[in-house]
C-alpha cells in the first residue's frame, strides 16, 4: 500500500489501480493546473493543483464507499472515478471551459476522448475496470454517481476545504467527516440521514461565503474573461488545434498566448498583473434581464458596439455577464422525520442563500485602465443601464 | 510587557493594569467556571475557561482599538473592559443565570457590586480608571461599549473561534481579523467599512450553526435544566445566600448539591452523566404559542400539573420552553453603496438565518428514563400539543 | 456505531464495550481530572481532561490495531486497555502520585484494585474481556502490551499532539499518523519499520522540547509540589483514608483541603495562583549528586533543616529534587537496514537529547515571597550549592 | 493600507514602498516560481512559491523591526529587503543555482544586477531607498542584515512554518512569535534574550528534521540533479544566455528544455515524473572522503568513466555528492545566565544535529531504469565504495 501525504487529509493511501494511473501524462499534466486558476492574483498562497485536489476527491470516495453497503467493483469504480474525475479539465479550468466548449462540443465532464487518446483507458483495463462506465460516474451517471459528480459529491467536500487551506480565508471549513457519516443509499440513491439538515446546510453556505470572497472575485474574473477572449482569438485563428489546446498546462498556454503577435498583449498583462480594471460592474437590479447571462455571439456583438461608441480598439473591451447563479446542492436528499425531502423542501436557509448568490451577482466590463471611462460610459448606454448602476466606477 | 500563549490567539500581550487585574480573586475564579459549562457531556473536548476566553476578548478589544481613531484613555477602558466582561457569571455561566437573576434581580453584565465588594474595584482606581465607567462599558453602555457588548462586539468574535477551536467543529471559524480591519467608527458609534456584507453575515451564519450543533444541544440543555432546578431548591431552602451562590466555581455548585440531601441526586446524576431523557422534544409549529417562552412561575405550575397526571415526583419532570430566537448581530450598522445600514436592511440571509433558528428551536420536556413514557404522555395533554409533535419518543 | 468529536483526531467511532466503559463512574470521573494538571496556571488553555486523552488513546490504539497482524481478541483487548489506561490516575494526575504510592504503595498503572471496587471489572466482563488482561496491558505487560504503556506507545502519541493542541506550543506536533503506519510486530514486539529513524526521533525531540516549555515549566512545579506537601499532611493526619484521596477529582482535592484547617493555606494559594516562589533554582552541574534525586524522608530532613536555620515555619520550606531524566522511547525498536536495532543504537540525536535533559534539570527551594531571602541562604548552606548555582535569586 | 490573505500569516499589511515593487515584473515573477521546486514531486500539496513566501518573511521583518530599538530609515530598509530578499533565484530556486553560478559567477543573494536592469532599483529610488544598500541587506550585510539572511533571519523563521503547512509535515511548526519576541540588539547585533536555547534549538532541529523528511528526500534530489544537468547542457550550448537563463519561471525552462533536442528527454521525463532512479544511494562512512562533496569538473570526469565502464551514454549517469551539511543557525548569538553565548556553545543538541545531518547525508548515482545494474557496478568501482555501501539497490 503507496501512501501520500497531503496538506489537507494527512496520509492518502493508493491502491495499485491509483497509483498506476497517477503514472499516465494526463494525471500527471493536472501537477501543472492551479486548481483556482486566476484566483492566486488576488489570494497569493491558492496556489494547490487540479493534481492534489484529485487525491483528496480519491480519499474521501474511499472513506464514504466503505461505509455505504455496496459491493467492491461499484466501489473501486466510484475511487478510480473520483481520481481522474478532472482529468478533462482545460488549462486554467473553468477559465477556459466555455472556449473549450465552443470549439469542441465537449464539457470537462465528458472524458471519453481521453480514454481513448491516452494511456488511461488502457491503465484501466489492464486493471479490470470498464473505461466507459468509469467515465460515465465521472459524468455523475450510472450508479451512485452523484457521489462523484452530483448533489453530495466529495468533489465539492475537497474543493471547499482545500481552498480554504490554500487561500486562508475560513469560511471553507464544512464538517466533510460528518458528511461521510451520514451518507446512506436510499432506493438506489444516496441521501443524508436523519438529523442532517445543518450538516447540509453547511456546506451550501460555505460555497456561497467562497463564492463572494475568493471564487468570483472581481480580479479573479477579469483575468478569467481576458484569458476567454485571448484563447477564443488563438483558436479562431487556428494557432492551436482545439484537442491540442484542452491538453495544455496552465504555463503551455501563457506561453503559446506570449507567442502569438495578437494575444501576446494579453499574456504580458496577466503574467504582470497588469490586469484591465472595471469601467461597469452592476448589480443584478440595475441590469435589464436582457443582457444578463449572455451567449457568446450576443456578447461579442455588444462589445463591438460599445467599442465603436467609445471610440477604442475592439479589443479593449470586455464584457462579462454571468448566468443565474445554481446551486444543485440545494436538491441534495436527505431524511427529516423519517422522510425522504430535497434539502431545499425542509431548509430555511436554502432561499436565502439563493437570493445571496443573486446579490453578488455583476455584470462587469472591463477595459485598459486608460480607456476606462469612455467604455464605461458607451456601455452603460449599449447595456440600458439604470442611473447609479455602476457600484464601482 | 508580559506575554501569555493561548491556544487561539498565540501570545497576547498584557499591560500593567491587565496583570494586576489577572491576580485578583474575581478574575483566577474564572479559571474554574467552563466557557461551555456543560457542552463538555457531548463535545468532550470542550474544558476551555472563562478565564481564557477572557484573556482573548482583551487581546481581540486591543487589536481593534489600535486601529480605531481614539483616545488613548478610552482605548484603555474597553480594553480593561473586555478583559473583565465575564467576570460576573456565576457557576456554569449561562445554566445558572436565571436562578441568579431570579434572586439577586441582576444580570453578569451588572458588574457594580464585584467592584465594590472585591478588590477589582480597587485595583481598577490604583491604576487610574473608574470602576463606574468599566462596569458600564461591561454592560455595553458608554462610548464604543458596542466593542464589548454589542452587535459587533469582540467577546462574540472569540468565543465563536474559540469554541470551534475546542469542540473540533469547524463552524465558528469567522475571519475575525477582517471584522476588526473592517471596523470603524461612524457618527460616534461602531460600524463596518463598505464591502463586509459577506464578513458580517458570516459572523451571523456562524452563530447560527455553532447554535444547532453545538449550543442548544439537547444533552447540553437537559443537563442546564437539570441545574437550574437543583439550583433554585439551594437558593429557596436557604441553603447558599445568593451573593454566594454568585460567586462559586462550577465543582463548588456541584459539591454544593451534593452534600443538600434535596438536590445530591441531581448532582450524582450530572457527574456521573446519567441525565433526565427527553419525553417531549416538540418543533415550534407544533407548540402552542401559549406555551412557548414561558416565565418560571408558569414552568412549574405546569410541571407540577403533569407530574400529577402522570402519577409521578415534581422533581421527576422538567419542562423546558425558551423563549424567541434574537440575532443581535443582525442590527449591526455597515456601510453598503456609500450609506449606513443595519445588516439586517441589506442581508439576503438574516431572514432565512433567523427562520433557521426558529426552526431548530425545541421545546423539552425532560423526566428519568423510567418514567419517560408517563411523563411525555402527560405533557402531550397539558400541553396541548399536535400529533405528532414529539419528534424524538 | 457511536462516534464523540473529538478537537484533535475529529470523529472517534466507539465500540459497545467502549460506550459501556464510559458510562461508569470511574471513567466519567476523569472529565474532572486536568491532563496537565497545574499547568494551566501557565498556559491558561491547557484545560483539556484525561477523559479526552482517554478517549483519543482509544482512537490510536484503534488505528494502530486495524493495521497490525493480531487476532480479533487481542485486538479488542489492545484498544480497551488503552481506553482505561488512566483510570487509576489520583487528582491532579502525577502530581498526587507520589502521595499516593507512599499511602497505597501502588502505581497508577496498576488498576486491578478499580477493577473489583468498582464497575469496570464487572462491565469487562459483561463484554467478554478478562479484567486481569486488561489490567495486565495498562501496565504495559503481556502481548503488545508496550502499544499501551512502552516505548512505542499511543498514549505519547496523544498527549503529545493534545497538549500541543490546548497550551499552542507547535513542539508536540509529532507525525503520530506515520508512527502508526510504521508499527509492526516482529518476534511478538513492536518496532518501527526500515525508514523511520528520523520518525521515531520526532517523538523523542517533541517529549524533550515539552519538557522544557512545558511540562517540567517552574510555575507547575511549584504549585504540584505545594499540592504534594499539602496532600501529605491531609493523608499523614487521617483526614482522608487513601483508597479515598485516589478517587478524588481535582476539585475535590482543592475542596477538602480548604476544609482541613492545617492545608487550607495551601488551597487558598493555589485557587488563587498565589503560590511559593523559588528561593532556589540550581542548574544539574551545580548540585551535589548526593543532593540530586532525593527520597521523600531525607527531603524532609533537609527540608526542616531549612528551615531551622532560615528561622521559618517548616511549613514554608519546599524542597524538590528530582530524579535523573529518562527516555524509554530511545529504546524503541527500529529496523535499520534490514536489521533490529533499539533507537538510541542508531541515532545520533539520542544523546544530545539526553543531555538537553539533563541540561533543563533544576534543583528547586520554594517558599513564600516574604522569607525568600532566609531560605535561599539556608538552603545553599544546607545543600552545599556551588557559588553562582542559583540561576534564579 | 492595503491587506494581502496568507495562508500561514493571515493578514499582511503592505506599506506602499512594498505595493509598488510588487506590481513590478521581478517580484511579479516569484509566482512562478515554486518554493520547492521539485519537491511537489514527492509531496503534492508543495505548490507554495516564493512570491507568497517573500511575503510572508516581510511580515516577519515587519513584526521583528517593530519590537527592535531602531529607527525608521533602517526598520523600514530591512522589511524591503525581506520582500525583495529571493528575486534573484533563478528557475527552480536552489536546483539551478549551481548552474547559474558556475555561467554568471553570481550567488541569488547577490541582486544588484537586477536592481539596474529593472524596474526594481527606480521603484526603490523613488521611494527614498538606496538600492545598494538594500541589496547589502539582501546579502546578510550591513546593520542587522542577519536579521534578512543570517544566523537568526527571518527568511528561515517563514519558510519553516510556511513548508509545513503546504507539505502537512509537522516538524516545521516552530513557535515563530516567540523567535520574534526574543529578539534584541546586543553591541548592534541580534541576539535572543536569556530563556531561549529551546526557541533557538526548535528551529535547528525543524531544519534538520525537515531536510531527512522533505528537502533531501531522493525524488527530489534526482529531479534536481536532471535539471542541473540539463540546464548545463542549455548554457553550454548557447541555447539562452546566462543572464536570460536566471530570469525564467519554473515553467519557461521546462519548456525550453523541451524545445531543444538535447534536452528535450530531460523535459519530458520531469513533467511526466518517470525520473532516473537511484544505482548508488550510499551513506557518508561508506564513501571515501575524496569523494565527498564534489566539484563540478571531477563530477562530469567520474560520471564519464562510470558511463564508459557501464557502456552507457555518459547523459545516463549523473553522480550527486553533496558536501558537507552545514547549521549556521548554531552559530546564532543568545544570552545565557547574562553572557552572550553562541548557541552551539550552551546547546547539549547542536552537536546530536550535527551528528543527525551527517547521518542522513547520502552520495547518490542515479541513471535510467534500465540500466541501473550495469551503472552502479561501474560506479561503485570508480567511487571506490565500500562493500554494503548501497543502501538502496
Amino acid at each position: 500500500m503507496t501512501v501520500i501525504k497531503d496538506s489537507v487529509h494527512d496520509y492518502i493511501e493508493l491502491e495499485p489501480t491509483a497509483e498506476a494511473l497517477l503514472d499516465t501524462a494526463p494525471m500527471q499534466r493536472l501537477r501543472y493546473v492551479r486548481q483556482l486558476s486566476t484566483v492566486q492574483l488576488v489570494y497569493p498562497s491558492a496556489n494547490h493543483t487540479r493534481f492534489e485536489h484529485s487525491l483528496g476527491v480519491y480519499h474521501l470516495a474511499s472513506e464514504a464507499v466503505d461505509r455505504l453497503p455496496i459491493d467492491d467493483d461499484l466501489a473501486r469504480r466510484l475511487r478510480i472515478a473520483a481520481l481522474v474525475h478532472d482529468v478533462g479539465h482545460g488549462p486554467f479550468g473553468h477559465q477556459t471551459e466555455a472556449a473549450i466548449e465552443r470549439h469542441l462540443g465537449r464539457h470537462h465532464d465528458e472524458i471519453e476522448w481521453l480514454l481513448e487518446s491516452t494511456d488511461l483507458g488502457r491503465v484501466l483495463e489492464d486493471h479490470g475496470l470498464d473505461p466507459e462506465a468509469v467515465a460515465a460516474t465521472v459524468d455523475g451517471r450510472g450508479p451512485l454517481g452523484e457521489l462523484v459528480a452530483g448533489t453530495l459529491d466529495v468533489d465539492r467536500m475537497d474543493y471547499l476545504v482545500r481552498d480554504a487551506h490554500h487561500t486562508g480565508v475560513p469560511y471553507g471549513t464544512i464538517d466533510h467527516a460528518r458528511l461521510l457519516y451520514a451518507l446512506e443509499v436510499v432506493d438506489g440513491e444516496l441521501a443524508l440521514e436523519e438529523g442532517n439538515v445543518a450538516t447540509a446546510e453547511s456546506a451550501l453556505i460555505a460555497r456561497t461565503l467562497m463564492n463572494a470572497t475568493v471564487y468570483r472575485h472581481h480580479v479573479s474574473r477579469i483575468a478569467g474573461a481576458m484569458l476567454d477572449r485571448a484563447s477564443e482569438r488563438l483558436l479562431a485563428d487556428g494557432v492551436v488545434d482545439p484537442e491540442s489546446f484542452a491538453r495544455l498546462t496552465d504555463s503551455d498556454l501563457l506561453a503559446t498566448l506570449a507567442e502569438y503577435e495578437r494575444t501576446a498583449a494579453f499574456a504580458d498583462r496577466i503574467r504582470d498583473r497588469d490586469l484591465y480594471k472595471r469601467a461597469i460592474w452592476a448589480r443584478r437590479d440595475a441590469v435589464p434581464a436582457a443582457f444578463r447571462g449572455l451567449d457568446y455571439d450576443r456578447t461579442r456583438a455588444l462589445e463591438r458596439e460599445i467599442a465603436e461608441i467609445a471610440g477604442v480598439d475592439p479589443e479593449a473591451v470586455i464584457l462579462d455577464s454571468p448566468g443565474e447563479p445554481s446551486s444543485p446542492e440545494s436538491r441534495a436528499r436527505i431524511v427529516v422525520d423519517g422522510e425522504l425531502r430535497r434539502l431545499e423542501e425542509r431548509s430555511s436557509l436554502v432561499a436565502g442563500l439563493d437570493a445571496c448568490a443573486r446579490e453578488i451577482w455583476r455584470l462587469g466590463v472591463y477595459a485598459p485602465e486608460s480607456v476606462l471611462e469612455p467604455v464605461g460610459e458607451a456601455a452603460a448606454t449599449v447595456l440600458d443601464l439604470e442611473d447609479g448602476a455602476n457600484v464601482r466606477p
